[in-house]
């Protein structure tokens, strides 16, 4: 994997050498991650100056862990181990980009707090700090097929926990339990860990956009919302689905769920390359209000998934921009009624051209709706 | 508790006054919650200007839950909610700042991204925006017997959870299910979640400071560390302890496990008001040191505990500072061989003068070392 990643640093460089910085400062740990395939608490990375690889420098504050392991410092990189008690990686990075002669240093001032870009400001002496902007979270935006793997195990792991938790008893249970219950699954299935807080809502709470789960039991009757997901090398996925508790479902509770799996629908079948993302938005969004929903909905339909839960694009009103191929994104819908509950359902699919298929849904639990 | 709320912002108040800023914007997530009792996503909480309290206004971005919940907005407090679909509640505050004719706005720099500041800069206008600092953090050092009262109950969770897996059988499980069971069983005893991430460290991977969970399974003759801690109310603690697994520890280690508990036993009678930090530090480090485990110690030997894992002050050489009563500090010291493994012995405990008895442990699980 490390030409993958000497690969990314080489084309970030390139972006930085056309905005006049040739040498580029990343503090922000999804980003690290992506340009080196590590991440270890409190690191920094300083790409640069000049354009041989060996000038990309990892520098972190505390030894690694003697047993190695996943914070281990990839071998193509050059990591420099800071002994300073209380320093920070960044700084001590700026301060190397100095010592470098670097022309200018662009930094994430999305992710640098004030403080931090005022101490780095201090070391670096005359050397222009110039804003790097989401200049790698461009880069993060379409996925390479080893990512695409890597989503395609979190999500069938998600998958695996969701169906396994179905075959089990749960009037009774609380929201909390059937959470860390879920996200034990996860872990036996292999993931490194869950991607985001498990979200279970039953009855009043079911529909309801990131319900954090309480001690409300399961009961008869009750909608049963979940929403999950994988964390798999680095690569988080997502699912929701809605169930109904006993025997039947209500009229009311058929209506609500069709409705909602269509706007699904529609959404993920305007998922296509080229496709702006406030269309898509649209497309999901319309059954919903066209129906007299608008009102709770939630700011946006969908979002892409990667190293972080919650990645450009944006699927919402206001989002700018199109969909490109190979950029995997969530397609999530709800409508929560207030102290009735509701439904969402959420999949996390790969945006593919028609000629390769369409969308690649990667999520593959179910949509019927389920009486457990 | 909402007068505990509002007695905190006078202070808050009183102290921005006294530095000219007649209103503070407060963005970090846990000083609203110190501030407010409550901390929805993306909030901000603007504190004047005027003296009155009801001139403090929480701005959130989305509709609270409609079911209610720990997301509600205190009675006390004006609650504005944000229609603006991908709006900044921080910048939202800063124009009612504006709008109210503040004098000056005191931002928190070491939270604000240099990129929120800039968006905030643009709103103000004319309005001049000074640096809050570590004002709130300041406040939150020393607790009041309500927040001391939850730190017991959540030391209390984490001992429960710990005496019950002691109980249970440990060979052959691995690191990972180790950690979850904690975790569960911290929420099956009134947690809110773990404090932080739960740690095991089975055989070479004992005492390394901050493990995370492996699929190593526990072996005869492994030395076992455990580092957990519970959330109740907002209020975090943690507790730690090193255990020996099989029928005798080997010589080794009963001589590493005393070394540790001696450096530990030091640095909690050093805990009284008035004495500084770093003396702390000393006294747990110099232990180990004479014993020749300087390198690769960790570079603190305790820090604050409180609505975060990890707050001021903390102990270390360069700590600047002193102790007060009613500050809860950990006292954490360990020892990690590289390939062997080692110990880790941490308690939570809240500074008290002699007076009043000395320092009280929270974490009362026993620091005799059990082979298990």
């Amino acid at each position: 994997m490390s030409e993958v990643h000497a690969a990314r640093r080489a084309r970030l460089r390139d972006r930085c050498a056309a905005n006049g910085a040739a040498a580029a400062l990343v503090t922000r740990p999804a980003n690290i991650r992506y340009l080196t395939g590590t991440a270890p608490a409190g690191a920094a990375l300083l790409i640069g100056p000049g354009h041989d690889d060996t000038d990309a420098t990892l520098v972190r504050l505390r030894p690694p862990p003697e047993d190695g392991g996943p914070d281990e410092a990839p071998d193509d990189l050059r990591s420099t181990v800071l002994p300073a008690p209380d320093g920070d990686a960044a700084v001590a990075a700026a301060d190397l980009a100095r010592e470098r002669h670097a022309d200018a240093l662009a930094v994430e001032e999305h992710h640098l707090t004030v403080t931090r870009h005022r101490a780095i400001a201090s070391v670096v002496d005359t050397l222009p700090l110039v804003d790097l902007g989401g200049a790698v979270e461009q880069l993060r935006l379409i996925k390479d097929e080893h990512e695409i793997a890597n989503l395609r195990i979190a999500a069938e792991i998600a998958d695996q926990a969701l169906g396994e938790l179905l075959e089990s008893i749960l009037v009774g249970r609380t929201e909390r339990h059937l959470a860390l219950e879920l996200e034990r699954r996860l872990v036996d299935h292999g993931a490194e860990g869950p991607a985001f807080r498990t979200s279970v809502g039953t009855g009043p709470h079911s529909g309801a956009p990131r319900h954090v789960p309480t001690d409300r039991r399961v009961e008869e009757g009750d909608f049963l919302t979940v929403r999950l997901g994988a964390r798999y090398r680095g690569y988080r996925c997502e699912v929701g689905r809605t169930f109904v508790i006993g025997t039947a479902p209500a009229a009311w509770q058929i209506d609500l769920y069709d409705l909602v799996f269509a706007a699904q629908r529609a959404g993920r079948e305007a998922l296509a390359p080229g496709v702006a993302c406030r269309d898509v938005d649209r497309a999901t969004r319309q059954p919903l209000t066209a129906a007299g929903h608008e009102e709770g909905l939630a700011q946006w339909s969908g979002h892409g998934v990667g190293l972080e839960i919650d990645e450009d694009p944006r699927l919402s009103p206001a989002a700018m921009g199109k969909l490109d191929a190979c950029v995997p994104v969530t397609v999530e819908p709800g409508v929560h009624l207030p102290g009735r509950g509701g439904v969402r359902i959420d999949d996390t699919l790969v945006v593919r051209p028609v000629a390769d298929g369409g969308p690649e849904l990667l999520t593959i639990t179910t949509k019927e709706l389920l009486a457990l």
